[in-house]
């Protein structure tokens, strides 16, 4: 695939086959991903932590919203969950701000996750204190993302906006709508 | 290239052949790959101005802060200077806040400009209000990044980070060193 296929095929996946389990190894690849990729001012100050156990899983999804858009939908059902989470913070011992890093690593991790034949959804909307609680992380470091993982069973189609509306909805076979602004709507000037 | 392969030939240029000319559809291009990326509640509030002409080229070059760390340097000389620049706006009227968007759209353009043989440097570090007057940019975008870009003529090299040291280094080669984290300090739990 090159990067155009891989980034057209990374969609935001929100339903799993929670049967299917991903290796810690695969884990670690990816944030090997992220590692290489750019950080402002080389500080690095990301730091992450891996879930692909059953128990540790369960709470983390606890703290997760799902697909805010879908308002009669609470997320996946328990067959349907993620595989694995990566949870991204911010070491505040390295730095006050992380700037553009979480998403630079959010998106080299997610193509990496598409090239492994998986798929996931970037999670900013997480119960921070909870989560924090739940798995005892110091407050050194800032809970910035969870990353949820798994083997998409969902279809995913992106269409073109209508009236500003940005709104991704559901048919009724379960297929996932996206809309997306055209590119003469974001260019300003070329 | 596969995306292990992309992300880590995908390092930040500073030193480019400014003769080399960076053609518009090319441009558009890369940003269409940041438009199929992952955007916060799906709101894409991001707009993109491309520069690739000569006389704009000169007047965005004044607006950037180049390699913090290496203290002697003011910056590319004339013939190594970029070929092309993408600038990445926050429209307000759509958001108020870009979240992990910039990251994931910089990321996206910067694994597409490798794939075309290209290289560059995200640039947090913009005299803004500069910039905004230069290009009359309307108050209704926040200036977010500067995507330089072009044909590179540096080499980067990644070494083991030592002592905490996140300071790249150009050596008498002008060979750019830039030391990361190992793994086993940024996964802090598996």
């Amino acid at each position: 695939m090159n990067i155009r296929q891989l980034i057209e095929k990374t969609r935001s996946y929100r339903r799993f086959d929670s049967k299917y389990k991903i290796e810690t190894d695969t884990l670690v690849s990816l944030v090997d991903l992220a590692r290489h990729s750019a950080s402002g001012a080389n500080r690095q100050p990301l730091k992450y932590i891996l879930i692909n156990d059953t128990e540790k899983k369960k709470l983390v999804f606890q703290c997760l919203a799902w697909a805010g858009y879908l308002t009669t939908w609470e997320g996946p059902d328990p067959e349907e969950r993620p595989s694995a989470y990566i949870i991204i913070l911010g070491d505040k011992e390295i730095s006050d701000t992380f700037g553009i890093d979480p998403g630079i690593a959010a998106q080299s991790i997610m193509l990496g996750a598409t090239e492994e034949g998986l798929g996931g959804c970037m999670i900013a909307s997480v119960k921070k204190e909870k989560l924090r609680g739940i798995l005892e992380i110091p407050l050194q470091y800032e809970i910035l993302l969870v990353l949820a993982l798994g083997k998409p069973v969902e279809k995913v189609v992106l269409e073109t906006i209508d009236k500003n509306d940005v709104k991704y909805w559901r048919d009724e076979k379960r297929v996932h709508h996206v809309p997306k602004r055209p590119l003469e709507e974001i260019i300003l000037s070329k």
